[in-house]
């Protein structure tokens, strides 16, 4: 090792903290260095991370250990009790105060918030990992900082986030919070290997956060509420009864179910938000502006604080003028390959119907592979244009930018895999193929889906895993773990090796993806279909725990986060529903079973515009049910009103006070006017 | 005069109060009793009207005065300045901060709010009028209270309010606030007297209250609206411009129209109710309940405070069990006149069609005023059982009680006004008969409509101000006035007397019912008569001045009602709006040339799906719209999130504040634990 001098330097910066022995440093995150990262950007953030704040540091407990398998280092990072709740008050986290409401932490007042006597638990591990993490991205470049030490190229600007910088320019590798073993442990017993019916949701927020937690919660609510539309689906193949009144009472059954599952789903999901503190509406104002969001030094508008600001018409400019043409052409291409695919098969079947020899038989299949092929090739290009492009709009916040990332892929992923759908029942009016192209592309979507999401990253993490643990035992074998590694547990170095190499969890957009295509297939063409509500059962049952084990077991731990719904999903699938009533209506109007129904003397436009207005009542019964059943359970709206009440009472309360004070004062400067 | 003793002992308990002279006297709320009224019972209230709070008074001034031309009794009322802030900082009123947000008011805090320096003029008016009707309602029944004295009859019991009791027993005949002369007559040259573009919106919302100036804005906002349909309607009307597109680009645009317009007094909306402090939202939890809401005592879920309560589930089996079923059955019988009256008319020109005697002319025209006559009839019972239909489902708050009796007049009157349109237009698809038949109802309810409203009442309040003038006249010239008189001027007196002649003002329901029918007799069938939008136009530059008249000169002064909204007209309107889509895309589509534009090979089935998707795409466009212009103008926003930011700052305060007490009185009882 040629660089054993620079590593010196480095106890010597650490042994200046002066924290306790290892016995008691349980580290709770960890930064991964690139293997080439410079000596002395490594250690110049170790320095400001280990810094006090009054010396513009983010005063964190760091454990440096070079690895030996890999010569990787890694920080792990761990904060005392006392930084970790003075953050808690900064970052305004709500905590359950002792009357029971969330309430924003203050450590002057710790004493009156529950579970406050042990106040080495007081906050959960994740809730740490924030905390951690926002104190990271808040190590901002000073004045001072010109570039980071070891890379004249890499420029700083004050204010810039260091960590930030660090992590774009790929010196930082991983920036991720530990596994805690022994609650994993716990929840993944709860979780799925008990068969049980429900899971443990509350303490699935509080490994991973309210906005995984949240998916779970739909996952599982929109699994139950699939169980009548499966069951009827089952009764409906298994029973002879022949009617042409069959599809039509399945279909209007299924749109109505579709509004009382999202509304009710609603209510659940603010009840859940109570519980955790996250219901209340914090005005977008006050939100932080995420940190990849750029702009000139200026100063939030609401709360006075420096951040940056971006002109709102360039965004606008750039939204409008660019992105949504963008957008629209890969529409359109879209479009155009599925016409494609639909001239092709016509071609080959013309071919196969004139000369069946095998060389024609694979020719059939052709257009199928190319179009898939195609496809998955466009899906690709796609998703890459469409985060340049939410990146390019720089949102401010957090949240609208992955609102406007999640409408640019339910966009293109609807008319991927919607639009040969459409054009097969309303174009072609084939009811035979749409049914056996709807059946196909949901069982194989499902199982390919399976597939790709647990079995396979599960394999390549073992595989790691079994790696990682090789690559180590032929280092210990060769030389002696070096003096650094002895402050940190051999165990969490391996645990922090292994999870390191963990795939990355991209959040929730995937999971919602894949079930608001599954909500298309089964609702929008429920009449011609009626079983795919028990493939999307069967599927859901198995997704749980398979999901759950992705979580606790293929992907690196993700930071918590929080959430009070499931913010445009829940729009993208109640236009699904209102969609579905349209799609419906047609088809069985289309049907000529039901037509023959009618008095042979009503004409063929009569018969469309029975349908037109069987589809606006339906459309208007589902407005009504979605008006009449409220948002917010009735108790939740109680408490928050309770809560409300209360801060207003408190601030008139303050008011008075103050105006108290300045009286007071006033008669102290001056005595003699009264 | 039997009762001069009573009189004497009235002027005894009043002369206990020991308020100052007449001349500094000005009374604000004028309680006019029955002339049957009991003298003990007038006594009472007023002993109870003067009475300390502490001795569960309302402690107001009230000078009572027995009117000589009609022997009535009168109170004028009015209350110390203290009386009136303290009872403001009860009823939570909103006023200007010293820092330009409206912020509950606090006496202790007063010098902190703008225009406190001039305290007797810091409340307006309309404020006054407000609390003092407060108060009164507030007066209730003690336990001692067994029935009104003077009326064994009349039972109490606790916690009735006893003014209600009073005014719906009608020992007092009128509770009104008195006009402002000297400010009513700024008002009315600002408002209708100077042909100025815009209305004083401000200066009626600080005279009217918000309610009624919401009203007026609303009126203003929609006139513009109009302006450019009608400048269309002109156009196309004075131009030969002959094209089957003519009628579609018109209605086409007048649908997005409605939207944006609906959209953006959305937003005009908000900032009025930012301006006036009436625009956040409170709890309906916290909102008082109304003052004829009935139930057992029990306690407001969120205040604590003590209020009647009555089974929400009672009232939802009141309304789903019995009024939804009365309603559903009037629109049917509506439905069976409007049968009828056809059938009566195909008869009527099947006679005169056979023989053209001036006879079968005049029994032409039958149908038609046996319509209208059952019609005016049906209406006037409706109206009657909608109203008791709702006071019996018990509505908890004003709002909720307003919104339900405004749903059912709505229903009823659409149906009442368009199902004749409908059927016309749809059924018999007749488009000659439907523009003459539009035309005929927009007119005619025009006329009808201003001449009702303002002339009819106008004619009547002067008749009976001369006779009041006369009665008084002929009075003083018998025998003098008595002693009582001299404390109440007497313009005053004779300005109660002439404002208790008057008629009362109903509320904003049927101007906004007025507006609301227009709006559907423009917008629901414009592209069969594209003049309609001048007429509503017309109309409309005359409804403000006279609205206004009637508002300062016809009607009884209103206590001002505060509003942040036009609340379910809003809905009612964009419903309209939705409907406009349908009925328009569905006479286009009916209209044979424009069929024949179309390539002559589409077969009408085609037709029908062409239009059918032509509304579908319309509608989506104005639900794109109604979604992205955002219904608070940002500067409201951020406003409001900056109030916010304050009241949780203030609340944290106040939480470490409490906390640090706790602590100091821990360590005075504890002194030896730290």
């Amino acid at each position: 090792m040629e660089n054993l001098e620079e590593k010196s330097r480095l106890r010597e910066v650490r042994k200046n903290v002066g924290e306790g022995g290892s016995n008691d440093f349980k580290p709770l995150v960890v930064i991964e260095f690139d293997v080439t990262a410079q000596q002395p950007a490594i250690e110049w953030l170790l320095a400001k991370l280990q810094a006090s704040q009054k010396n513009n540091g983010a005063e964190l407990l760091v454990r440096p250990v070079v690895m030996q398998h890999n010569q990787e280092t890694i920080f792990f990072i761990s904060a005392t009790m006392e930084r970790l709740l003075l953050a808690t008050e900064m970052m305004e986290i709500k905590k359950v105060y002792k009357d029971g409401y969330h309430r924003e932490f203050t450590l002057q007042d710790v004493a009156n918030f529950k579970n406050s006597e042990d106040l080495d638990n007081f906050l959960t591990v994740a809730e740490k990992q924030k905390i951690i993490l926002h104190e990271l991205e808040a190590l901002r470049a000073g004045e001072e900082d010109g570039n980071i030490p070891g890379y004249e190229a890499i420029k700083l600007y004050p204010g810039k986030s260091l960590v930030k910088k660090y992590l774009s320019r790929q010196i930082i590798k991983n920036l991720i919070p530990l596994h805690d073993q022994e609650q994993l442990k716990r929840l993944r017993v709860e979780w799925y290997y008990s068969f049980k019916s429900t899971q443990p949701i509350d303490k699935i927020r509080d490994y991973f956060g309210e906005k995984i937690a949240m998916y779970f919660a739909f996952l599982g609510f929109y699994t139950i509420a699939l169980i009548p539309p499966a069951v009827i689906g089952i009764l409906y193949f298994i029973t002879s009864w022949e009617s042409v009144y069959r599809e039509a009472i399945f279909a209007v059954f299924n749109l109505v179910w579709t509004t009382i599952f999202l509304e009710y789903w609603k209510r659940y999901c603010s009840e859940l938000a109570y519980r955790w503190g996250t219901l209340d509406h914090v005005s977008s104002q006050l939100e932080e502006p995420r940190a990849n969001f750029y702009g000139v030094m200026g100063e939030n508008l609401v709360t006075r604080k420096p951040e940056p600001v971006y002109p709102k018409y360039k965004q606008v400019l750039r939204f409008y003028g660019v992105t949504v043409p963008i957008i629209a052409l890969c529409l359109v291409v879209c479009f155009y390959i599925m016409l494609g695919y639909f001239i092709l098969q016509d071609w080959a079947d013309q071919c196969y119907a004139k000369e069946k020899g095998w060389l024609n038989f694979i020719n059939l299949l052709m257009p199928t592979v190319i179009y898939a092929v195609v496809i998955g090739i466009v899906n690709t290009i796609y998703r890459k244009v469409a985060k340049q492009l939410n990146d390019w709009e720089n949102h401010r916040l957090q949240s609208s930018y992955e609102n406007h990332l999640t409408v640019k892929l339910i966009l293109f992923n609807f008319v991927n895999c919607f639009i040969s759908l459409f054009y097969v029942a309303f174009y072609m009016q084939n009811m035979t193929v749409l049914r056996s192209h709807l059946s196909t592309l949901l069982v194989t979507q499902q199982l390919v889906g399976q597939f790709r999401e647990s079995l396979v990253p599960f394999f390549f993490h073992r595989r790691r895993a079994i790696k990682v643990d090789e690559a180590i035992k032929k280092v210990a074998n060769v030389q002696k773990i070096e003096f650094f590694n002895g402050e940190v547990d051999e165990a969490v170095q391996k645990q922090a090796s292994i999870e390191s190499t963990m795939d990355v969890y991209e959040g929730t957009m995937d999971d919602y993806l894949e079930m608001f295509l599954q909500f298309g297939y089964v609702f929008l063409f429920s009449s011609v279909f009626p079983l795919a509500a028990l493939w999307a059962l069967i599927n859901n049952v198995m997704e749980i725990p398979s999901d759950a084990f992705k979580m606790c077991r293929v992907f690196q731990r993700p930071f918590s986060e929080p959430a009070a719904n499931i913010g445009v999903w829940q729009v993208a699938f109640e236009i699904i529903g209102a969609i579905a009533v349209m799609t419906n209506c047609a088809l069985i109007g289309m049907n000529p079973d039901v037509q023959k129904l009618l008095p042979s003397n009503i004409s063929a436009v009569n018969i469309v515009i029975i349908f037109v207005i069987i589809e606006h009542i339906i459309l208007s019964i589902k407005a009504a049910v979605a008006f009449f059943i409220p948002d917010v359970p009735k108790w939740v709206e109680i408490e928050m009103a309770r809560m409300a009440y209360q801060s207003r009472l408190a601030l008139q309360k303050e008011q008075i006070e103050r105006a108290e004070k300045e009286r007071i004062l006033r008669r102290q400067i001056y005595p003699n006017r009264v």
